[in-house]
């Protein structure tokens, strides 16, 4: 029997289609003075991201991106262009760490790296995905380096014979 | 000689005004639906947290806000009322996860502890703090846990003797 039609889903990979060791590479975001201060005001309304002349006698030594700004950039590199999951990109949480500040005018990209695969015993219709993903600026510094734990769907649709070697 | 007058600062901790155990907490936010959807087209553009329909029938069963906009609300809350420490919130990082998820009309509150208190070595003026937030829904529901790194400044301003008890 055929699949059904994907236009969505198209080339998005399941938990069988991954690797540990296997890199994927996002696309650029361009972060300016404004998104920082915008994003701040929204959401982290402190100097260091909402001023530039306050930011200089802070320890940031002038205007840097609220982390979770960071945060937020990856989120939607990794949604868009970074990491095409079948389900979506779905956290159950993870370990989170800004290196260096995100500076007005950074081209930010994402570079994640699947670290670890677990299916789930309880759901089989599902498994755990440990992934390293690093946000790196123009220079190749890493601002961010972000360790989730995502939820990735199996390919239950297949039958059981399907998932086997074609030949034995 | 007397300090300097303190408007902005004033009543804000210092390192050494903490404790191990001492919590804080936070005022409230009420997020909606038009919050979620904003956030997400912006930074996490997934159907569970774009549209009430589509979201119904994923894992979400229902509109959810991203895992970082919770992040971003919990950072306000922690910003203005949630954690009165001298420096602002800075954070090197640290271990969050999404217990529940957060709903439109959820009144969202941040309940802090200080778990560690780890004055520099290197860097005399300063130290660094773990502390443990919690994001919760007025059903008392964990939809967040953030365990963050912060930094936080020394009163280096005293001398060393009036560090010491005043009477001995």
């Amino acid at each position: 029997m055929p699949e059904p039609p994907e236009t969505e889903g198209q080339n998005r990979l399941y938990l069988e289609d991954l690797a540990v060791g296997r890199r994927f590479s996002s696309a650029t975001h361009v972060i300016d003075a404004a998104q920082i201060k915008a994003f701040a005001a929204q959401f982290d309304p402190q100097p260091f991201h909402l001023d530039d002349e306050t930011a200089k006698g802070t320890l940031f030594a002038g205007l840097a991106a609220s982390g979770w700004h960071t945060a937020a950039i990856t989120m939607r590199l990794l949604v868009e262009s970074g990491l095409p999951l079948v389900g979506g990109i779905i956290g159950a949480g993870g370990e989170i760490s800004w290196p260096k500040p995100t500076r007005p005018g950074d081209v930010l990209r994402v570079v994640s790296e699947i670290e670890e695969i677990v299916p789930s015993r309880s759901r089989p219709e599902r498994g755990m995905v440990r992934v390293r993903s690093e946000t790196r600026n123009q220079r190749d510094e890493v601002v961010q380096v972000l360790i989730a734990k995502l939820v990735v769907p199996r390919r239950t649709a297949a039958p059981a014979a399907a998932r086997e070697p074609a030949t034995k």
